[in-house]
């Protein structure tokens, strides 16, 4: 079978050992003619006059919209999508957290002093622990709950405040989140709005929206239940797989779901449970980005918590290890692919979330009041499972993978590992040592070269001309499979990266771990931006979602254009059909937030861009 | 320029004598090459790697999505964002009338009864109406604020029992009305659900709070506020449009909106700004349901409401008469083909929900605490705008329309007009004078054979067969220009219901108004049911929406389909590319609510199906 490539050499020879097995990777070569009209956003089924396509021959649709009407319709729906999903998180993540401060819960407080901090941001008058995470989750759902005209009470607590001053300026502070999506979509229904700038303006109300509650707080909510992060080294790629444990695979992005299920599985019951099935015990194998959140807090959950396998477009592959006996998904990114491949090798899957429920999975609806059972539910599936698949299925686990990529890095672990603060790395960037810093994120595609080819090959050309990277998302799983978060990377770096990486004991790519860590990048942003008594834009500071996938991502872009940075894309959204959407987004934004997209579907060319972006404001800082 | 043809050959004899203006008639046939993936549902652009398509040769997206995942989304989605906008409606509506209570409005409560009885519904103990008001609106506002997890607690109060108990045995009942619309969009998201069952009852869901909020609700607080309708009769057409005013015509669905302008036009200093540019006064032209719900209520604004013009497309066709002034509109269906026409004709456009700003207007936007101010300044622009203006653009108003269209058709006006309840049309019924009913409902679109093309032939085959036609929405804009809705057109019905009509002075196709009168029709089949003590889904009542072309109608549709009424569509929604999801639509789904999807393309047919379908009800009733 065909397949598409992948930067990760040893998982495409793997799949081209099992050709039994259908994935993404071969599905890429049977879709490779795409549809013109989709591809430049110029198609509109909104009704049943349509599809209408624009033409230079037709160039409005049927009802008079015009490339520019309907190629905003189409990217403010998705940026709603994509940022309805991140709000979906956090409204779960919330209430997970009241329900712990009303001891309903599985889980405990282990970060009492993000708890603490935070509650001090939102200056909240209780001191008991339990009280101030009931106030916490109460202020985040009213938030998220404002109707569209309410402006949402936390943005000015949580941004940057020049930031928050310039979002002011240009009326796009944004009102409760779930109404500003509700409204987006409604906007951009059949004959109502035609008018492309306001939508775009929408756009950033929902990144903002986005980014600090989506991100931000669903960090800020997580840490405090799941533990803080710690910088460590851990083992990512298959080979954390150990067939003699019931290995559990979990995809999504809501940890705190998952985070119930772990602190199960190591009580001596679930030990004894394992026992009745000859395995040693029960083990949770990463994917996606809840394995990246979980990896960055590995700290808390070394004992069930067998290491991170791969991304996105790792998960059909590592079914096919066949040392998974259960997959346990409460959000995306899991991807359909999965399902046959599920069946094939005999693997048993349960949703914890309807709104990401498998056609062929059980659904076990998710309640943080009935998380011990729920979790029990789980280990006895797997235990069944496991006793019914092994010794009809093959289990072939490569060698796959690192030892020591670096995690557990955040904005707060980060300064720590730096002596107490940011200073020693804005030294370096101000001394040239560092030239600047690459934000990489976001997902992992296959058709921009090929499975994390743009990526792990742009993070190479980046860390050669001396700019650190930061890495959040599926491109972290990325970077991670082929080795560039170890601090063996550093020889790949330019010479002065490679000190700086050699002297610290550091990869040249630091891994924040998964999309939801944007958030922690922005904060990072933010206090060098404050040390330096500067405006976020004018940082030595680009972001790239060369890979970037799903409707998430634009939503995540959309924060990142609000931030004011300049953002590349390997391959453009839907929005080439129209000029004037184009323009906005790759011109004149820059005179709105300060940010730009900027598309460049060649390697080396958008490197270039963005070294020379980081030299000219380098210069306009007089470094 | 070629154009599509219409039900009403006055309009078409006007527009082909307009070859200067470009309307959506002319650009129909430049749309007509239609893309079949699109049609058949089977295209997703949900990522990056898309858009895929799917062909037999790839069964499959690049993801794994089959085509019943990606038809399953995509419709799911729609009616997700024909839900929102019907529930962004109540929500404004409940605004209103919150700030009525108030006493904040410009608005008065004229539908003292209707208060009194929902209130009663409700078991809201104020007395007191204007307490009432603002507890109504609170109690409609936290409905459709409640997380998904919590039900909504107007659903059993407003329903009809037996279909309340159904929906509870489908686990249907809907949480939270934006919340449900929130999670469908997340449930539609790239790598989110794959499962087209759970999102098919997913529909059911938002069909329940579109049927019962969006619909229902706005009519009774639109009732409370702008007054009950009662039967009258009144114009209809571009006949209605005079000259000598100064004439602003109205779009969109929120007549609370508009209801604070017609309560300032009628005053004394209104009529002296009118003669300050020399007109007789200012008029209001209805054009789309805000002005079929105008002339509903057409025995509360005699003054100021010119006549009802048309439906959405009509109204490019109005503006191209010259005679309007200024449009207002405040949501859809304003189709964006007046925006250039409107520049043609010097046509100023003001927007009052930037949900639907279209391109080139002002947006001003309606906050019910400053009412007043808004109506003044709408006044100062249609005044400066027919200034600036007239004596440049030529003004031609072809005879068109008729003079005496039953209207104020609602669920009390009907029984009322009766004797006093229902009995005497279950008698008719019974004694097969009336065969059965049908609602032919929804929109207008331009490819079901022509403008209301369909809606119109199969309304005439209908009556023909002896059932009377109930209508709601754009099908009653087209069906008035034809003079279906005068008395006259009992002519053309079959000998029996001829006769019923002649005796009873009415005409055979009994005009209920917009789009929202959807839920009055609810209301009725509710009565009929429980004066036979059966469930709606008995009743000898079809549902057809022949030409729906929005988002709007497919959240209609999946309220019929709850219902348990059979739904004849002469499109079908973009669903046919998948087998599983087609079958559920148009056959399992009877199994389900009693309803189901009847796709049918030529008008006999279509008409003969239905009386068919009647024809069984009768028999199992013994009839």
């Amino acid at each position: 079978m065909k397949m598409c490539t992948s930067a990760d050499s040893k998982l495409i020879d793997f799949m081209g050992s099992k050709p039994e097995v259908e994935t993404s990777f071969n599905r890429v070569p049977g879709q490779a003619i795409k549809c013109g009209f989709g591809m430049q956003g110029v198609c509109c089924r909104l009704c049943s006059n349509g599809p209408c396509r624009i033409t230079p021959q037709s160039p409005k649709g049927v009802c008079g919209a015009t490339a520019d009407t309907i190629v905003a319709r189409n990217f403010l729906r998705a940026v709603a999508a994509g940022a309805a999903c991140y709000l979906h998180i956090v409204e779960n993540t919330a209430n997970n957290l009241r329900a712990v401060g009303q001891g309903k819960s599985g889980l405990t407080i282990k970060g009492a002093e993000t708890l603490r901090e935070l509650a001090g941001v939102l200056e909240i008058k209780e001191t008991d622990p339990a009280q101030q995470a009931v106030k916490v989750a109460d202020r985040v759902l009213e938030d998220l709950y404002r109707p569209r005209g309410q402006q949402m009470t936390l943005v000015e607590k949580l941004a940057y405040q020049p930031r928050f001053r310039r979002w002011q300026e240009l009326g796009i502070l944004p009102g409760g989140a779930k109404s500003e999506v509700f409204d987006a979509i409604v906007k951009t229904s059949t004959n109502l709005s035609s008018d492309p700038v306001d939508m775009l303006l929408h756009a950033l109300k929902l990144g903002i929206a986005t980014g600090l509650y989506g991100l931000t707080v669903t960090n800020y909510l997580n840490d405090i239940m799941l533990g803080e992060p710690q910088i460590a080294t851990a083992r990512v790629g298959f080979s954390v797989v150990d067939p003699d444990y019931i290995n559990i695979m979990v995809t999504g992005h809501q940890q705190a779901l998952i985070g119930v299920l772990q602190e199960k599985m190591v009580t001596p019951e679930a030990a004894a449970l394992a026992g009745r099935g000859g395995a040693k015990g029960f083990k949770i194998v990463g994917c996606t980005c809840v394995g990246q959140d979980m990896q960055l807090r590995g700290a808390h959950c070394r004992e069930v918590f067998a290491g991170h396998a791969g991304n996105n477009f790792t998960s059909e592959a590592l079914l096919t290890t066949g040392g998974i006996d259960l997959v346990v998904s409460e959000f995306n990114c899991t991807v359909p692919g999965i399902e046959p491949i599920c069946e094939q090798f005999l693997v048993r899957q349960i949703c914890l979330d309807d709104v990401a429920k498998k056609a062929n999975a059980d659904y076990v609806r998710f309640d943080c009041n009935e998380s011990a059972a729920i979790a029990e539910k789980i280990m006895h599936a797997a235990l069944e499972s496991y006793i019914r698949r092994r010794g009809k299925v093959q289990v072939d686990i490569p060698e796959h993978g690192y030892d020591d990529a670096v995690t557990g890095i955040s904005e707060k672990s980060l300064p720590k590992f730096l002596g107490g603060n940011f200073k020693p790395l804005i030294d370096l960037i101000a001394g040239g040592k560092i030239k600047g810093v690459a934000a990489v994120v976001g997902c992992s595609n296959l058709t921009a070269k090929g499975h994390d080819v743009f990526t792990v090959g742009l993070t190479k050309e980046l860390i050669k001309r001396d700019i650190i990277v930061l890495s959040a998302g599926c491109t972290s799983g990325g970077l991670e499979n082929v080795g560039l978060t170890s601090p063996g990377a550093a020889e790949l770096a330019g010479d002065n990266l490679k000190e700086v990486c050699r002297t610290l004991g550091i990869p040249p790519v630091l891994n924040f771990g998964p999309c939801l860590a944007i958030g922690r990048l922005e904060i990072v942003a933010a206090e060098l931006a404050r040390a330096l008594d500067i405006d976020i834009p004018q940082l030595p500071l680009v972001l790239s979602a060369p890979q970037w996938l799903e409707e998430q991502a634009l939503a995540d872009g959309a924060f990142g254009l609000a931030l004011g940075l300049p953002l590349h894309l390997a391959i453009p959204p839907f929005v080439t059909g129209s000029k004037l959407v184009s323009k906005v987004l790759t011109e004149d934004m820059e005179q709105l937030t300060g940010g730009k997209v900027i598309l460049e579907g060649e390697i080396v060319p958008a490197a270039e861009k963005l070294a020379e972006i980081i030299e000219q404001k380098r210069k306009a800082l007089e470094l």
